[in-house]
């Protein structure tokens, strides 16, 4: 299924998530998968994924599949739990898939586990809100 | 007044957040201050900061803060509200402070302010979990 | 199937879900439904079911949810989102499921709908904490 | 001071903080201050007052402080984190104060202290949607 083509050209744009590796691997239907390996730039004081990489990794999954329906969509806002941490070499995988959608707004509710074996790292709910206007329009 | 021991050490480990170029700028009892600029390569596909830049200027300002009393303390989740989106070259400014602490746990809340007018970009409410033994100890 | 022994137990000792008018409709392995009508005491100034109302039902799920594995179990925190008001009358149905465990730790989510059309009036998320002993062991 | 025009009838018609024995203290310019006794009927399982009704004397703070400007507006949602258990007979008083606000949303922090000692029961913070016409308007 092809990636759709609000949520293709928004990765294309999107600096931040190449620059954390962050590649988009499925996007459908309020749905998103993304995937990033916790490179050794990755860590914190504490030799585990920053807080703030496990997020994003789980925040690109959430704005592919909010912007998914073709309309341009922002986040609002999120909550986060830590499960477990994330080490230097894992590969994370953030399933995002939407959980109720309401006027302009939705909540999305993101897994991110570590591929190898499935283990959760970490919970995200976002809270999307859709802007008026499409680019361009 | 000298950052403390603990805290200074996690940062100078702290791969992530020099990657991002997020400095500690001041950082005492329970509060602490991180600064950063959003550079090209940290913009999402709508040209704004991404989600995850933003979460983690919040993120390492609330891990120095819940740090600075010299216990090994990490994130056990975070709330966050995106107010307003920062733009390329803006600088933010994250300033943490601690709400509650209680047993091992804690409530720490972070605003994220652009630094030339000082506008709220976000608020993050992060919870702290502090554990058993110093690393080493 | 049986409500698990502890949760029978706690709900018989429940008296604020009595005031509420807070029936336990199932709970097994984690899952849990209750149920509750929006009483004419149960509005707010804006003739709507209260957030804390709302917050309640789900809160008991919540609790029944996640002492059904038989340890005493406590709330940590959630997060609420309301997405459509409940009015006079409505028969609210509040559906419980673990999400993830960890440690002592959980994460809950919570739907409460509407029962007449399945609409849905709120989606919360609850972190439970596991005490360390049942209470008299 | 008095209490603003809309805040008052707004708990005037609140049947449910009436229920729960919620009485407003004061309410002025984004702040607010509510108080409750803990009564028998309010304890759940644990002999603890129920998380709904500890979020209920926080959420009519934080409805009279979203109000407190005139115009009327609504909860979108909240996070509360739950940090010592309140008693029967413990009077609980929330200080409601508004923290940011953007467009028509705010963010809001409340505070449950039992008032005895001042003790922290519970961290809430609400975010509020401001609703585009007050009614009869």
């Amino acid at each position: 299924m092809p990636i759709p083509e609000l949520v293709a050209g928004m990765m294309a744009a999107d600096a931040a998530s190449r620059t954390l590796g962050i590649e988009l691997v499925t996007c459908a239907d309020g749905q998103a998968v993304t995937r990033m390996t916790v490179r050794d730039d990755m860590v914190n004081g504490y030799d585990m994924a920053h807080g703030g990489v496990v997020f994003s990794v789980a925040d690109t999954a959430f704005a592919c599949a909010c912007n998914s329906f073709g309309e341009q969509t922002v986040a609002a806002g999120a909550e986060v739990v830590f499960v477990a941490p994330a080490r230097r070499g894992d590969v994370l995988v953030a399933e995002a898939a939407v959980r109720t959608a309401f006027g302009r707004s939705g909540v999305y509710d993101v897994t991110v586990r570590r591929e190898a074996d499935r283990a959760v790292v970490a919970e995200f709910r976002g809270r999307s809100h859709r802007v008026h206007r499409a680019p361009g329009s």
